[in-house]
């Protein structure tokens, strides 16, 4: 029998009435005869709720605590999207990520999987039932409850996709599919029928829907990944292999610190395009689409001494503290000092300001300033690659707007600008338009 | 070190301002050098809310759902005052029922405690932190998440205190003890300073606020239980062996079907009283308090051939549902046929009912009728053994008041009528009064 994972975002179960309809959806497919996984994500605003909470008795909840706090809104939605099925006619049952088998390590608030025990999971299927598993958590090895972070329940989701072999992980979620930018900031953007994983890791990463630990997930064991509404039947968007055969998005591998048993992993193969396949690409159209994220903080540690070690003096706390950093940016002047500018999520800024300003002083550097209201707004396509021109494009449509660009950073399929978050929707919408991106 | 487990009920962590609250008292008890586990109930109306929850999306929620569903109730409120102790620089740590090593049978929603795996609260108490557990849930050895019943929360800290040999398990709740009747119904009413196991035994059940579990794993494992408002200093009551020894309470021995390791369990102590004990007692008010419970419903099977086998093939069933039945009166008329009567909660009835209904053709009954709006008065009181009178005077008492008696049941140390809920009230008063309980 075919089995599919799918997994049903916070919007999908915010009340009653939705639920039912995602039962309603998840038994139909099982009529039809497909084994069932759902994976669910807390109902409605139900995390916020609880943080908010946690705040109310605590400046900074304890992390443990918190994990444990913020793992009750997925049990909430599972068992009641269990309940619904039942009440439908459907064996079904619930099983927390404990339950589920997923093991993680113990980073509290940002766990990796490091493991699925997929047992329980495989007897409720060959049971006849469809297994609705919470979302976004796991367990440790001290049998303490954590959290995969924001988004984490389509890395759940993709997981047990790839733990189960599944035929394919469908992610449904308040929007139709993957479009050319946010239809919320460009109203003319365009839905995409399919997508290659590493441009969908650049869009996600970006501020587009999904987090980027389940495309990297889904690319290192081959789950298609199926993205659509939970509200409407219109068709979503695939994120699979596209191009030059399977592994054409990988010819980099790219990595995943969440490791899964069941398919082989990542298998390198060499790319094969020839001129035809370069000269078709020439035709197509090389922007993607654009992505925006809004959620952008940026430190500046100021005249620094330039000497070996300084980024690892600076950066190694960050990454014990679990801090990601994106865009880095280092300057030196001529009175060899330097700047150095990096960005991270406004959440993280607090604690790695603190972190920074302890360091700092050992560095020899003058002084730390931040700001929290920026944006990062990133034309992405791996039509891009070797084609000049997609750069100074850019960076003439922004300026054309007004748009004053703060950082600078490309990879082999984004160039990305860190520029104020209140110019960021224009930025995206000059983009959009500028890259024609509306017209297929 | 000494070591008091605490329990908090639902109205005591309501919101966060009262969840700080209790941790400055749970703080002050351990920097007296006391160790404590503190056991928690879902917050405020949280447990009928989720309830409800369930029931918008299903008219019989699945029983194994609901409980992980019930579970995170106390979840939420144990992390959140985890995270209040923290924040007021005490170290503390949250465990969920299956994480404190709270192992029951399968019975969801009214599951038994099977035993208590003590390590990890002994661990954490070891490491010199405050232990914060989830009440009222446990776990099943198929890993399943199971909830105690109402009340269970009163019956995890009963037990937890029995199995880590406690020197006192307090119960915090939004009242000042035990009174001789309902406050709120009879406005005169007393507070007890101590209570026996047995007497406070019939007072929890019959609607006081104590689930009488507790009690009864109190009474087994000799545990002393003090009860007191969270909301203020003013002493509680003592729920503990009083009168000729220890055991005087328990010269029947009661028993429990939660079963905890550690204290070596009952031991049948003679009854020691001798003529001045009896006489003294004599001298006592016999009746300790009045006892009510609103939530009583009637079930009669009419017109049964009386022949033997008849109340094993009636409530048999009724047990493998695991619904309590309370009163039973069977009254054989002349004609060879008899009514059994006999109550239940009134959230059993309808389960009751379908249950009673499919047996009651086998054996050959008239008929099943039933009646939802009961309520139990009861007078308890341990002087009242042996001493006759005291039903009498109620029954008067009772019928003075216009009060009609519906069914009639009595124990050692107990009497009760079933009454319409109508005249419920006023019945508590009349016996209050009559009993002159306001005085000491």
């Amino acid at each position: 029998m075919p089995l599919i994972v799918q997994k049903y975002g916070g919007s999908s179960v915010a009340d009653a009435g939705k639920i039912l309809s995602v039962a309603r959806r998840i038994g139909a497919v099982r009529q039809a005869g497909t084994d069932v996984v759902a994976v669910v994500s807390a109902m409605g605003d139900t995390t916020d709720e609880l943080i908010e909470l946690a705040h109310s008795v605590s400046r900074e909840p304890h992390a443990r605590e918190l994990d444990l706090l913020l793992s009750t809104g997925e049990l909430v939605s599972c068992t009641l999207l269990t309940m619904a099925l039942r009440e439908l006619g459907h064996e079904a049952i619930s099983l927390s990520g404990p339950q589920a088998g997923i093991h993680t390590d113990t980073s509290f608030g940002r766990a990796r999987i490091s493991r699925i025990e997929a047992g329980r999971v495989r007897r409720e299927l060959a049971a006849g039932r469809i297994v609705v598993v919470a979302g976004f958590q796991g367990i440790t090895a001290e049998d303490d409850v954590t959290t995969l972070g924001r988004g984490g329940s389509d890395t759940t989701a993709v997981a047990i996709a790839a733990a189960l072999e599944a035929d394919r992980c469908e992610i449904y979620t308040d929007v139709e599919g993957i479009y050319t930018a946010d239809p919320r900031i460009a109203p003319d953007a365009r839905k995409l029928d399919e997508v290659g994983y590493e441009e969908m890791l650049e869009l996600a990463s970006l501020g587009a829907k999904m987090h980027p630990r389940s495309i990297e997930l889904g690319g290192v064991y081959r789950v298609p990944i199926y993205v659509a509404s939970s509200f409407s039947d219109a068709p979503g968007t695939l994120i699979h292999a596209v191009g030059n055969g399977p592994s054409d998005a990988f010819t980099t591998p790219i990595t995943s610190d969440d490791t899964v048993p069941g398919r082989g992993g990542f298998e390198t193969r060499p790319h094969t395009g020839d001129d035809t396949a370069e000269n078709q690409m020439e035709d197509r159209i090389k922007v993607t689409g654009i992505a925006y994220n809004a959620n952008v903080a940026k430190i500046t540690v100021q005249g620094v001494p330039d000497r070996p070690g300084l980024a690892a003096a600076l950066f190694e706390p960050l990454a014990d503290a679990s801090i990601s950093v994106d865009t880095i940016v280092q300057n030196t002047g001529g009175d060899q000092s330097t700047d150095i500018s990096f960005t991270v999520s406004r959440t993280d800024l607090p604690a790695a300001v603190r972190l920074v300003e302890s360091v700092a002083p050992q560095m020899g550097a003058a002084g730390v300033v931040s700001a929290a209201d920026l944006a990062a707004v990133s034309i992405v396509g791996s039509g891009m690659q070797n084609t000049p021109g997609y750069a100074s494009r850019m960076f003439r449509l922004l300026a054309n707007g007004g748009v004053n660009i703060d950082m600078i950073t490309t990879s082999e399929i984004r160039i990305s600008c860190i520029i104020s978050e209140a110019q960021g929707r224009d930025a995206v919408r000059l983009l959009h338009e500028g890259f024609h991106l509306d017209r297929e």
